[in-house]
């Protein structure tokens, strides 16, 4: 029986999980695969600290490319995560003729384009589905699966930690701070979370997601990206009160030959697929001339959920090796002369429903001030909510009011015109509503 | 580049949709694919028929042997359904050296064995996803996406006419047989709806799904089975008023070296995802022991998402025609050599939590007589409910109980000590309550 032998770079969470399913499922494997796969080395960057993976000491090393260039390793798995080196390590280990494998959604949003290139051009493959909602199957759902379909929109929880902090606002009544605090204890949030509640995370994620569903590049960073840190467990409730759940969506569509690709905060209807989808769990929903509307959910991140994805890949190269037939599926879904560059769509023109909530001192002809403003700006309200009275004189009061369908450049210049009026205090709280994506 | 033909055998709902499919997408799945799908002619039933896809009067015949003959076709597509002639049509398919494609998962329960088998000794793919869920890529994630995964069960909501009877009855209040009409109506269900009702449909369909995850073929006459006709209005109200709802479960676990396959009306709690799976939709959740709990939700039939999973199968095989790589994931997912045949655990040695609904007269005693013969039989009590008082004398009256876990067998034999008491009036309603994929 044939053996394909696996290098890894990278030791830490996700790594320690591949190196776990690879040794404890390895007969497993080899019933379905009918090879064996072999971890044969790893690097990391402490090698001589204890490891509890069953790899002896003598297959650690510090050295990432000794394992690189191990003649006899096939498959280069690389799970250190950010851009340098592991940037250098890929593109090495395809020149050194290796097949690679890696989990890491900020390198490939960031210098993907590079690297696919540079698999195609070195006949190798490269595996990313670990990159993206963790042990969900999106990236070959997209790639294969649904091969048949032209998209039309994706709307997905992608970040775990968000999607947590969210959940415990809404379920615990729980301030953003302490729920973020209770997330960063729980292991869910890092000690530093700008990088997951700005929604970065999310964006670089959607932007490899929208990349692969429609041929086209999207730079990650011309993604328009609100975060979760200015949501206040107030509007989560009176999200509650209209029929709706708050989530950091990830959202790209096709809008007249453009690209709409976004992460923001958004309303979601109490009774759809995605306002279930709580804690740590991540879900995908996709939408397909074909196949209509459909939804993967699962944990997102995790050392094992991502190690499963991570060894699915290896597998799927290791069938490919196996057969002779690298490049089988190409790795941004479509052959390299088929990709085109779609303009993406600017938020002022986005046209979606709004919830947007005032800070108004309980005047009379305040609301009707408001209301006249919108009207001016062809934005026409569908309810109103007033929440509470003034317990005393100059104490400001909540107005909610939910719009119908309004372009985003004419609310924000309504806002402006509002925010000028005497009775407004303070910014208003403007949060769209997704409705695309409903069951 | 290159062309790949395809054949179809059957050109009814969801042959329409394959061959719509193929003529609308045909730049799309090239951009993809890297070369071109042509299909090349179809066989039907009645070819005078007027059809409304694009194919011209010569391409339509109706003589399948001349598909499957054609010395141009690479692909054939079989959805015309039923065992014979289509069992006969794949075999003689796979003999002339062509790659199969079927939605046909009555014929896979029934003959999937002999096909797979067929398939393997010919060297050629075959090819299934849509034999199960219709557009959800179910059979691809069990084969490849959670490769790496041992499987623990399997929850999955997959007869569409099922679902949709069950929502209707549950969100507008309808009898069985007015949601049943309903569903005919609107073409969700047959004219002769006994083979969906009856949970034979969903029984082929999890036996499938079973053989594939745990690699041990699962014979659906052996899947025990009920169906929903038996269900009222009344025990979907009080579900819901104890925090669930009724689904037709199709289950698939593994249990101390047996296989516990089974399709039944089940309590799922309110906050789980399945709850929230409704109308023609179908899901199935899948528990790995490395990816832990994820679930897929998507059309379960219709001729374009069915078509869609055909059409991605076809691309498939085609890359593997491209490549020299058929065979590359073996048809039942796991070596032939690595087969196996575990035995079914029986319905009587299930443990689960329980719904019982006594009819009773309203008589001092009866109440502690049913618990004393429950007691009896190790089974304990977690809730009582008795709706309403008589309003006359000798009119019998509703007494629900929810139990602790308990087995299946005792459950049986008590309702039978049960029965024989005099306050006791016509028969007791049993439902499981399916706790073990709750999110």
């Amino acid at each position: 029986m044939q053996t394909i032998q696996v290098g890894l770079i990278g030791l830490g969470n996700v790594g320690g999980g591949v190196a776990t399913i690879l040794t404890q499922q390895a007969e497993l494997i080899t019933q379905r695969l009918g090879a064996r796969l072999m971890l044969k080395r790893a690097a990391r960057r402490h090698p001589e600290h204890p490891i509890d993976v069953s790899l002896s000491a003598s297959q650690v090393t510090g050295d990432a490319l000794a394992v690189i260039h191990d003649p006899e390793i096939d498959i280069v798995v690389e799970l250190m995560g950010g851009y340098e080196p592991a940037r250098t390590y890929l593109l090495e280990a395809l020149r050194a003729g290796k097949h690679v494998v890696t989990a890491n959604k900020a390198l490939l949003a960031e210098h993907g384009q590079e690297l696919f290139e540079a698999a195609a051009a070195a006949g190798r493959d490269i595996g990313f589905e670990a990159s993206v909602g963790g042990g969900i199957p999106v990236i070959r759902t997209i790639k294969e699966g649904f091969v048949a379909n032209r998209f039309g929109a994706i709307a997905s929880i992608i970040n775990g930690t968000c999607n947590y902090i969210l959940s415990q606002m809404s379920d615990e009544d729980l301030d953003f701070a302490e729920a973020l605090k209770e997330a960063q204890a729980l292991g869910y949030a890092e000690a530093d979370p700008h990088f997951d509640i700005a929604g970065i995370d999310a964006a670089q994620k959607i932007a490899l997601l929208a990349s692969l569903a429609f041929g086209s590049w999207v730079p990650h960073q011309q993604v328009y990206t609100e975060g979760i840190d200015g949501l206040s467990r107030r509007d989560i409730a009176y999200a509650r009160e209209l029929g709706y759940r708050i989530k950091l969506l990830a959202l790209a569509k096709t809008a007249g030959g453009r690209l709409d690709v976004r992460v923001h905060p958004a309303f979601v209807a109490l009774d759809s697929w995605l306002a279930h989808v709580n804690g740590v769990h991540n879900a995908v929903s996709i939408q397909g001339d074909a196949v209509g509307r459909s939804m993967l959910i699962g944990r997102g991140a995790g050392a094992m959920p991502t190690g499963s994805a991570v060894v699915g890949d290896v597998v799927d190269v290791a069938r490919n090796i196996l057969q002779g037939s690298s490049g089988r599926v190409p790795p941004r879904a479509y052959q390299e002369n088929s990709l085109q560059q779609l303009p993406l769509q600017k938020i002022d023109e986005v046209v979606c429903r709004y919830y947007l909530r005032f800070q108004v001192l309980d005047q009379p002809g305040t609301l009707a001030a408001i209301a006249g403003i919108l009207g001016q700006h062809d934005i026409s309200i569908e309810s109103v909510l007033q929440k509470g009275r003034a317990h005393a004189q100059g104490t400001p009061v909540s107005v909610v009011m939910m719009t119908h369908e309004a372009r985003e450049q004419s609310v924000q210049r309504a806002l402006q015109a509002i925010a000028s009026l005497p009775a407004v205090q303070g910014e208003t709280i403007r949060i769209r509503v997704e409705d695309a994506m409903e069951t």
